[in-house]
Formats: structure tokens, C-alpha cells, sequence
């Protein structure tokens, strides 16, 4: 991992402030590699937004990736992490397209973006960009063609001279059903909708998947998923073998004799969209803009000073919401990875 | 304002972008200033963390200022804004309160922080802090000491060799409350305590105060308001002569036949510790990391490039996820202010 400058223990760094546990994090990178070793896995880098932790997966042989934003492909093919990059998401904006048609051009990155409509191909054909998957409706309401139409939209695509990869078809709306058998079900059901669109689109890629059907999606030949890395709250109910490896490190700064406790790192520290962060030993009354308030178990005190961890419920936008993560092995901070990838660049 | 370089038009910025209705936000900055003038009114930076936008407070006559990081008050000294400052939080970190006094001592900024305890009293001292204000508990379960410990804790400050500036209290339980009357009435009672506290700690201030109450809190003599500059959805219901200034706006960049429209903006743009956002036309579906899923209002059409406002549910944490806001006097950018106080420094 590289070492880190300074020793520093983990009640020393300032707060709020994301912690990862490095042996959680290693544990969730060689399980996951296991089953999905090399290019069947496509990490998607959205889940941790940085370049530092993208490494460590080249490093256990994922070089290929999948990013949300154009500053996300930008960032990685400025970290020599560009081997291969799937925009996984539909972009019309001329501008950033044109940047990352001039990175393939330039050799920095090997660039394909996802297309859904007669639009997008348009917009990507113009702007020097070569390859392309075919974006398919799986059941999940969001981007994606109806698999009826993939057919003609490939053609146009070559009729544009743009090279279609494939097809991608993301299973959004099943990897958090909780049930095992239901889920595999379920993904079958969707992905036969995306291997029909493959049979009449061809080319090499069937991309699709997430940490929740890492393993029961035998459609996709790459798997998209980021989350695992260091795992999110909602995936907890699932029967995964992924550990939590990211916490909000907060500090107390202030303890009523009423009884509740004041943490410093509030909603511009943690996501909110999966409701309240959750802390051993005590229970989330609430969250304002810098604050969290608890209220303790029974017999247990909190202090001045003291340090509280607060697991975030939903892990992807709370690591959006800082510069940094510090990576902890026990009480020591071994490493500081950038979250360098966040925004959406100029 | 200054003008902005290059003329540029609202269809022609990157998406997801935070857009300012400059005439909006002057009405805004000039109603409060007719009611609360000058020092009676101490910006709350936490609301909109830019100095581009403090400036335009400090020059409408508001020259002190309210932080809720250190980050905030480094980056107000920074940008030449030190005149008075206040940390109105409880900050306990030896290290960037050693800082803030280094700031103070080098006559950068007249720094002020909140103190609720003995703790938060003896970090203050040690770290070359002069001036403190006892906070004091109005109502909200948060930080604040009991009134009835404020007399004991300013003469601990006192003998600690600080100068006891007065003091604060915020009822921000009280900040939302729908119907003025009751409002006035609980902001009375809620304040009746803060007079007893300032009347046995003594000093020339009594701060507190938001938005909500900026014209029916008649103990403090500075209200802490900040989001009325850019006004917040939830102070909507209230019976304010704010405007609505901020937006996100998006790009539509998927249209599905079956009627759902996908915009560029989601989780990692927009705050949703008040739920979804809204916009014209159309019902939002769901927002997830970088989409947010809207459903057309009957016989409403959107194509892929329309551009699509979203309103917001949470303005300040919103604002934060954002490198700056394009400001915007009908289809015209006009400037463009960075969010540079963000995050929480080293």
C-alpha cells in the first residue's frame, strides 16, 4: 500500500473525516477477485471516486473501468488508469465529449460511451469519440433503449462510423432484493431482455451487473460494481460476503446533562438519502448541516473529545461529500487516498 | 457586479450546474438589509460557504460574519473578509483552533468562537484564542449550556484570561414554525432565557437568530441568517419576502417511450436530507447518484438536450456539493462564484 509519511493514530486526524478499514477493504478486493477475476469485473469508479483506490484494483488486475461522469473518465486517464474506460451513462454536452474524444485520439485512454438514442449516437459520432455500447431497458426506469429498437440503433451508430463494443443493461432495480433466490431469478428474467439485444446488436461486451448480483448474473461477461469496495449500508441485508469497510470519523464536541451527545460532522459529511447514519453505543436523534446528535445507550458516557464512528446509510454520495479518505490498520493510519474524482470538472 | 469574461448563456454551462437568479438574490440581500442594517445582521457563511458571495454582503454593510468550520473562518481571513468573525460551533481540534489564534495574533481576522463547557473553554485558551461567547441552550437539542450554567462559565473564561464577547443561542427549533404569531410568541419565550444568561455573563452581544425569525427575535442585537440570501424550500411555507435564487440545473439526456425523462443531476448534486427536489411540469420519480427521474405533466414534451431547473429541498448542503454557482440575470450568465469554503481543511 505504500507507506505513509508519518505516523499518525487514528485520534489524531481531524474530523468529520472517512476511515476506511484496510483489511475490510483487502478482504472485499480478493473476494470479489476470486469470482470475478481480471476483465470480468469492470469496477465502477463512481462507488469511491478516486484515482488512489482505482489503483489497488488495477493492481489485483482489474484494468478495465466504468465511470459515471466525463471528469471521472478525465481523472483516470490522467492517472495513466485508462487502459480501458466505459462511460456507463448517456452524455450530450459537446464540450466534454469533444475532451474525451481528444483523449482516444491522443492514445491517453481507450473511450466508449454509452448510447441510448438516436441523439446520443450524434452526439458522440461528432465529437471524435470511436466506441460505443448500446444502452438497453432491463426494467429498471431509467436510461436505456427498449431492447426492440437496440437493433436499429446499432446501425445507426455504424452508419456514423462508430464502433458498437456491445451492449450494457443495468439491473438497478434488483440488487437490493434481499431473497437469493428471487434476486437470480429476477436478474435472469432482465438479462434475457439484454442477450436478446446482444444477438441482433453482436459485438464483445455484455456489461451490466452490481455488487448485488455479482454472482448471480450469467448473462454479463462484466460485472459493473464499485459498492463492494468498501460496502454500503443498504447492501447489508443482503447475504453478501462484503465487509463494511467505511465509517464518518467524528468528534464529540459538546454533551448535555439532558442526555444527548453532539457529534461534528452533520449533513455535509454524510448522505442523507437512505435516512440517518447508525453508531455503536448510542442512537441518531438527528442530523443538521455540521451536526450530529445522539442519544447514548443506558450506562454508557460520552466525553468531550471523544471519538464517535458513524457508518453512513448510503456509502457512494457520502465519500462525494469529501476531499479525502484516510485508510486504518486498527488504531493506525496507514495511507491518505484523494477523492480526486468528484465534481464534474469545467 | 463585476463583469463576467466571456458572454455566456444559460443553455451553454456544463450540467449538473447551481444557478443564482441575481435578481432574486439582491432583492434578498436588499429586504433584509432595510430590516436588519449593518451589524444587526451577521451573515451565516455556512449557508452559502463563498466568499464571491460574502463579498456582496460585506459590501451591502455587513461586515461581521458567522462560520461554522474553521475551514469558513480561514477562508473569510483569507479572502480579506477578517473583520469579525464568529465560530458559532464548539470546535475542540488543538490543531486548528492553534490556527484560528495564529490568525487572531497575526491581526488577519478578529476571531470569535462558541463555548458551552469547561472542555471547549480550556481548548479555546490554550490555543491562543482571545474572545469567546458563551453559547446558551434556547430550545434546540444541541449544543448550548444550560442558561443556568452561563454566569459559572464565563467566569471559568474569565479566569482562563479570555474576553467574554456575550452570547449566543439559536432556536432553530423555532426557525420553520409556520404561523408568525406562534412563532413570535415561542421565539419570546425561547429568548427570555438568553437574556437571563447575557444579563449575569455580561458583554455587548447577543446573537442568534435565522431567517426564520430575523424580524420577530427582538433579544438578540445580530441575527445569524444566511440561507435568506438564496432562500431555502423549507422556509417556503413560511410567510417570508425571500425568493427562491438557487437552482440545479440539469440536462435531459434519455427519453424513454413509456414517458419517464432522465436528467444529469442526482444524489451527488442535490441534497435530500428534506427528500426530492422539484421542478416545473413534470413529478420527480427518484434521484439516484448522478440521474434524477422525472414523469411530464400531461401533454408536456421533453426531447434529449432540453434543459430542466431543479428546485432544491435543502439549499445549504446542496450548495456544498457544488465547486461554484453560475450567477444568471435572465438568459445571461453574468459571473460565476466559486463554493471555496467547502469541506474542512487539513
Amino acid at each position: 500500500m505504500g507507506g505513509y509519511p508519518r505516523a499518525v493514530r487514528i485520534d489524531q486526524i481531524s474530523t468529520p473525516a472517512l476511515v476506511i478499514d484496510q483489511a475490510a477493504f483487502e478482504h472485499n478486493v480478493a473476494t470479489m477477485s476470486a469470482v470475478r477475476p481480471g476483465a470480468s469485473l469492470r469496477p465502477h469508479v463512481k462507488a469511491f471516486k478516486s484515482t488512489d483506490l482505482a489503483r489497488r484494483l488495477a493492481d489485483a488486475g482489474h484494468t478495465n473501468f466504468c465511470c459515471a461522469t466525463v471528469r471521472e473518465m478525465e481523472g483516470m486517464a490522467a492517472a495513466g488508469l485508462g487502459h480501458d474506460l466505459l462511460l456507463a451513462n448517456e452524455v450530450v454536452d459537446p464540450r466534454r465529449l469533444r475532451r474525451l474524444g481528444t483523449l482516444a485520439e491522443a492514445g491517453a485512454a481507450r473511450v466508449t460511451v454509452a448510447v441510448d438514442s438516436v441523439a446520443t449516437i450524434e452526439a458522440a459520432a461528432r465529437s471524435g469519440i470511436t466506441d460505443v455500447l448500446i444502452d438497453v431497458f432491463v426494467g429498471l426506469p431509467r436510461c436505456g433503449c427498449d431492447p426492440d429498437d437496440a437493433e436499429q440503433l446499432a446501425e445507426v451508430a455504424r452508419a456514423s462510423g462508430l464502433h458498437v463494443r456491445g451492449v450494457m443493461g443495468y439491473e438497478g432495480h434488483l440488487v437490493h432484493e434481499k431473497d437469493r433466490g428471487t434476486r437470480t431469478e429476477r436478474v435472469a428474467a432482465a438479462m434475457a431482455d439484454l442477450a436478446r439485444a446482444h444477438a441482433v446488436v453482436g459485438g464483445d461486451i455484455v456489461s451490466g451487473g452490481g455488487t448485488g448480483t455479482y454472482d448471480c448474473n450469467d448473462v454479463v461477461n462484466e460485472v459493473q460494481a464499485g459498492s463492494y469496495t468498501l460496502m454500503d449500508g443498504q447492501y447489508g441485508e443482503l447475504d453478501l460476503p462484503f465487509r463494511p469497510a467505511l465509517h464518518v470519523l467524528t468528534t464529540v464536541i459538546s454533551v448535555n446533562p439532558s442526555g444527548w451527545v453532539v457529534l461534528d460532522g452533520g449533513l455535509k459529511a454524510l448522505a442523507m438519502d437512505q435516512g440517518n447514519p447508525t453508531t455503536t453505543d448510542a442512537t441518531v436523534l438527528f442530523c443538521s448541516d455540521e451536526h450530529t446528535v445522539i442519544a447514548p445507550d443506558d450506562g454508557v458516557v460520552f466525553a468531550v473529545g471523544d471519538r464517535v464512528m458513524l457508518a453512513p446509510a448510503h456509502i457512494d454520495p457520502t465519500i462525494a461529500k469529501h476531499p479525502r479518505m484516510f485508510v486504518a490498520a486498527g488504531d493506525q493510519i496507514v495511507d491518505e487516498w484523494a477523492v480526486d474524482l468528484r465534481d464534474w470538472g469545467d
